[in-house]
């Protein structure tokens, strides 16, 4: 892989290496090799996770992180261009942020560009499955020491916009019981099914809020996203399942969600089905709103989950940048602007090299 | 097959004669063999389903009518006696049946007693599957004169308690729709699981009707059966249907039925999703009130549905009788009481043999 190539060309030639999650090996090995050839540059392999890292004596380190795998693809490879854009698998999500990683590395690697602060990289696996197989999850848990540093950005989709921090998720199930019975004698049994009208219509009724966290704006939102009951056609059910899906701001802690939903179903078993943490923005930190400025965008806030959660439970503030549409992701017509790819890269290198003001002092991490 | 046994050894046999739904082939070829005997008795058979009559002048006509198939062998073949009871796959659902409708047919075959009506005795297969198949379903379209007659005694599992009638049973769907959005978004979209809440209220607080019918109690019963809804973890959903099951009192027709479901759920699209109707118990004419008499017990409403509802569509009042336990019917554990088939087999006799009054005058049918 030749790492002098244009953004737009790396794009395309990294979303040519089929890497569906599970399957990034060979896009691993790729990117590893031509990482190595910069003895600027301290590369570490763990399984299918690259780091590399400069090793100077910067002020600060600030870590540009990606995933390499993909969701499956849908007859969308190889990429072609047309319209102004590039169409293929992984395009938006997101190898054009990953080929913005690869040019950073490639300028800094080959002195090119002197950065104003330590970098380190991360190219991880399995983010699109679950998060148990996740690199940088599984990373963030045995080796937090190769994630130390001051600011995260992760590419992941934002159309070129900054988006800070993240909303938490949380999946709950309410189950309602009831007494079986043939529905010819309904009134021997307990429908379980009816018992769930008061769960909906708290659901109906849930107010979300929208509340600034450093200054961004969050909106939270609670909805069924699954309702499942009945045992035959001609049964009163004694069992009906509604799965909830709570997205909450970033003021609020796990813990918090959690007792927020016991709250709004009080009465009612809530069981926690999964939980992921929300990210503070960082926007208090002097070091975030110089990169902030220096990427040269108005920051929102993120409303979807995004691995910069991982960042944030190792107290590391996180932005996500990148070129990528979140709307086209898994997308079989996925694509990215090709002009959005080469605003970014002159964004995210004019953050690299642009000074930290010595009035930030030094990183105490 | 020896039809001078006893019931309960005639029930026996039956059992042990495997007849799964579909699998009728054997069992209805014994029986056929068996009635073919009696030169008293005309039979004919229709794949498998046998008719045999007796074709003198007696004034009126009744059908003795039961099916062949049983549920699927649960690991309960052969028969075996114990506890007073006879234990087996298809012992009160309704093999105990059939054997009363076979003895029936052999002491009248064999002329050891002058029946006072007519008769006509009807096994069919396929009870137990789809609509379609039952074959007593099939012979009312496609021979309505085989099963002419002036009342019918179906022989289906009633603990040996006299059921008149019975309920009708309407299934519909009510789709709820809404708008897809990303549960991260969720403004962005319309939750149809929500939308269910006012839905599963009109069902928690349905009030049920009981009501009188030839003075038969019947108790109506709207439950749903299925709920579903939900497209993914992070989707709100844009569908989500309810299934109900209405269980209607022989005062209603199938299309009233329709209506009163449309009507309580107004404002809602209902799909009907399949709808079998009521049976009156025929208790305001003479010969059913001589029938339940020789029958010697009080009538009740059957609040299932059964294929007496089948008669009703002809205009043959129906009764259920039978020493089978509807509670133990489709179990692993099925059986049936012996005491009981004793006691059913001398009722249903009595009734054969009891003349009917000449004040009842002739059928018209």
């Amino acid at each position: 892989m030749d790492l002098s190539l244009s953004a737009v060309d790396l794009t395309a030639a990294l979303v040519d290496i089929e890497s569906v999650s599970g399957n990034e090996g060979q896009l691993a090995d790729e990117v590893e090799r031509a990482l190595q050839a910069y003895p600027e540059l301290v590369v570490l392999r763990l399984g299918n996770v690259l780091i590399a890292r400069t090793e100077g004596r910067r002020a600060h380190r600030v870590i540009l992180a990606g995933h390499l795998d993909t969701v499956p693809v849908a007859d969308n490879l190889p990429s072609h261009r047309g319209d102004g854009r590039l169409h293929g698998c992984g395009t938006s999500d997101m190898k054009s942020g990953v080929a913005l990683q690869l040019r950073a590395a490639h300028l800094v690697g080959s002195g090119a560009l002197d950065p104003a602060v330590e970098l380190t990289w991360v190219f991880y696996d399995c983010e699109e499955i679950e998060a148990d197989r996740n690199g940088l999850n599984r990373l963030a848990q045995s080796r937090p020491d190769l994630l130390a540093g001051d600011l995260a950005i992760l590419l992941e989709p934002t159309n070129g916009q900054l988006e800070g921090g993240c909303q938490g998720t949380m999946r709950a199930a309410i189950t309602l019981t009831g007494e079986r019975a043939h529905s010819a004698r309904s009134w021997l049994g307990d429908n379980a099914i009816h018992r769930a009208a008061p769960v909906l219509q708290r659901l109906a009724d849930y107010a979300a809020r929208t509340v600034e966290v450093e200054g961004l704006t969050y909106r939270e939102g609670l909805n069924a996203v699954f309702i499942d009951g009945g045992v035959a056609g001609n049964v009163v059910p004694d069992r009906c399942t509604v799965t909830v899906n709570f997205r909450f701001a970033p003021d609020r802690s796990e813990a918090e969600a959690e007792a927020h939903l016991r709250e709004v179903f009080s009465g009612y078993p809530v069981e926690i089905v999964d939980s992921a943490p929300a990210a503070r923005p960082g926007l208090d930190q002097p070091l975030v709103q110089h990169a902030a400025a220096a990427l040269g965008g108005e920051v929102t806030g993120k409303l979807g989950w995004t691995d910069v959660a991982r960042f944030a439970t190792l107290g590391i503030p996180a932005l996500n940048f990148s070129p990528g549409d979140p709307n086209l992701a898994h997308r079989r017509d996925e694509s990215v602007e090709i002009a959005l790819i080469e605003q970014a890269e002159t964004a995210l290198l004019r953050f690299v090299r642009t000074p930290v003001p010595v009035s930030l002092g030094r990183s105490t991490s």
